[in-house]
């Protein structure tokens, strides 16, 4: 893990996109070599007004930036359709891409896998960088298959307009694979106030609390006589999800194949 | 508070009858003069399979056991109905009465409030015994003032049938009263699944979870920018009632009126 | 509550400072009609480079502001020393001062009272603007006089260089006015590794937990026989001084006396 | 699993013996064939006050029960010394054991391992039956390998002598198994009051609640910078560990060698 690992990055302005450059700053065996930015080019990442101390330089063009650059990994945290040019870009320029959207068709994704096939080049497309979050989906998997019944809370800030979030539905989906689907509570279990039991996704409940004060918060709690166990992740900071990108990161260097999520790069 | 405190009891057979024989044998300044058990009539308690080792009388006939027993205070652990009539023949007798059921109509209070005022004796009747549930609910009363978001998560085993709890509906209603209506939450937030947002009570918003392995556990959490401030009850075993019932024979023994709640002998 | 409040502010570039512009901006009744700031003299807020655009004049030299602005209340965010001197000056100008600062000594909170006292003018010195952890600390004072056993548990981020918090002691310290000093747990318990049964202070148990994720949070956990209750308080941002400020100012404006913490300004 | 699985049972009468007897009647699949008590020789499970109505016959001498009765799993929950005994003559019958002790020497157990080699007879020995604990040990385990900092907060009753718990120990040893040992904490914070920061295994953190209210709880606090990740396991009731029972009588069916812990039979 001690060799160097040159890195570029599209999107380095973006909120991501600058804990993207401080993460790669405060890791010894990461480089940046270089950024695409549609604004800035022919400047330095130093240059450019809140960004940190780094001497890498931007192009405007994508394709010129491959071409000029070498590269081991290329991140990218800007859009689905951007993202997409240049991850096959990258894949021509045998250079690895990290890439963190769900964005992607599953056309798209079928063709950057046969690419990636084609060129035998890591890939890893992760639409969740949040490293606690995917090992909490992770976790529950495992769990369901000795817990026949199990409720989700989820709680976010009251700006959040959708209900229940897409990690709560996202995480009963993966229950509901490995377990037989069947309803739980008590079979005669009454609403006296509609809503009180939550939404019901396959039998199971799931409860999303609006606050302020909170940030993103999921539990997801298994009960059985006489005992529960929960697994609970809070995420404070979008900081959170750079220690998934550079996990991401060194293990792309170590597979010549296409990785989507990154529960499935984790032993 | 050295001073002995002169017992009666009607429902020592009950699940909650004989906890407060226990809670009353373990105090040092209670005392067991006797009881009211519609069977049993000129045993003692200690002869009665699986009571505790008190040499006290039981009676099955109430105005016998009011007419021959000397008593500060009489405990009913019954039902509204025996509940009612006992606790007429306590303040006739003017033995404080403490009583421990939702039962009573509004005439049964009225009237009892008046015979409590006309013999000059104490009476205390809770609905709920469990002082951690009864600070709860003052809490979220006194947090309310300051907090202009609130939601309530209720947890229980999957036996229980109705949802939400009657404590959950009980403490939304009492944050009613000290805040000025309104809606929670984004007022374009939209349920991709029905229910997920819970009840709506006045604009809180209430979320029953039932799952094996609870008891009863209530949360009431409070949010505003920045902060969060949440109230836990969990109630894992009926022995939390005792210590409020412990309680209420120290209080009735300092009033001379009628008192509706533990809440309101709190300082 | 509809009157407009006019208000003065020292301190108006710093963390707290900036936040409660923004609050006095997002406040109906709030009108900022100046600031005290060692810098910029003759400015005004809106010139300040990530200030809001609020159009009130700066003074470098506070006897001139306290002189010519026509204020109701003083807010002081700057430190203990430079807050002493502004108090005395908003006092005897007859502006209610509003004072975040736990630095003060008691010959200076004395002399502060008397001046109040002299010129009956009202005055909040606050240590805590945080109303979750000033209710937290009520309510656990309030709980402690009908449970026995408490234990403290306050986790903060991993920078935090000392332990325990002066929150969780301070909280300890409100229980212990109103309890029988009595320790806790089994009497003849044992700690096979040191340490692990936390600080004791007066028989109460206090945990500190120093993780990365966290920012401020703490937990008072109350026990007896069959039942727990649970205050948790948590800080995710120093917003939460916002709702404190806010509430300080709009009732400094109905008293003519010193008051010290938030807690006495509640009913 | 719908074949019937014919079982023995030693210690029946035992709190979880009883507990066990209660799961095998109500396992659809399970079929009680007899069992080992000191006492009642000659009697059958449902003679016996308290037991469930079971027509299984009891033998007070092991070596007559394993000579006559036929069963595919051995069920022991006495205690060590009468379980080794036990355990050897299951083996010797090609009968698989299922034994619940954490109290087998290692000379014991490498016996143990080598006869069910011997005898190519599936055996499960399970220090720990509550599957929740099993999960939280594994899952702390493997959340270990992405994040530096845990600690571990366990809340038992007050009657509890000893602490940490051995469930915290062990869970902090399995983490130390996959992680670099490192301090946690900043280097140099400071316990104002001693044992505030707990015990300390290897860096990781270790606080012990004692409170009555609490039974058994463990909960593992993961944190990152921006996250944290909690696993937490409530224990409220023995029957929590029947489901473990019945899992490990499943298992052992289908395996022809010696296992450790519950955690060796998941996939």
């Amino acid at each position: 893990m001690t060799e160097t690992i040159n890195i570029m990055l599209a999107g380095p302005r973006g909120k991501m996109g600058s804990e993207a450059l401080n993460m790669i700053e405060g890791t010894d065996h990461f480089q940046l070599v270089g950024c695409v930015d549609r604004k800035h080019q022919g400047k330095t990442i130093k240059e450019i007004d809140g960004l940190p101390d780094i001497d890498a330089p931007i192009y405007s063009d994508a394709q010129e930036a491959f071409d000029r650059l070498n590269a081991d990994v290329f991140i990218d945290l800007t859009n689905p359709e951007s993202g997409y040019v240049h991850t096959k870009l990258a894949l021509n320029h045998h250079i690895r891409p990290v890439i963190g959207t769900s964005g992607f068709s599953e056309d798209q994704l079928d063709e950057l896998k046969q690419l990636s096939s084609d060129k035998q080049t890591g890939i890893v497309i992760a639409p969740n960088f949040a490293i606690g979050a995917v090992l909490m989906m992770r976790f529950s998997q495992m769990a369901a298959k000795y817990f026949d019944s199990v409720e989700i809370i989820e709680k976010h800030h009251d700006e959040k307009l959708d209900a229940p979030s897409g990690t709560a539905v996202k995480t009963a989906q993966l229950i509901k694979e490995v377990r037989d689907s069947h309803q739980q509570g008590h079979p005669d279990e009454q609403e006296s106030l509609p809503g009180a039991r939550g939404a019901n996704v396959d039998g199971m409940h799931i409860h999303s609390v609006r606050l302020p004060g909170y940030i993103a918060q999921q539990e997801v709690i298994f009960g059985q006589s006489g005992q529960t166990l929960t697994i609970n992740h809070n995420s404070t900071d979008r900081k959170s999800f750079m220690s998934g990108v550079k996990f991401a990161v060194e293990q792309v260097m170590t597979i010549d194949h296409f990785v989507y999520g990154l529960e499935n790069l984790m032993e």
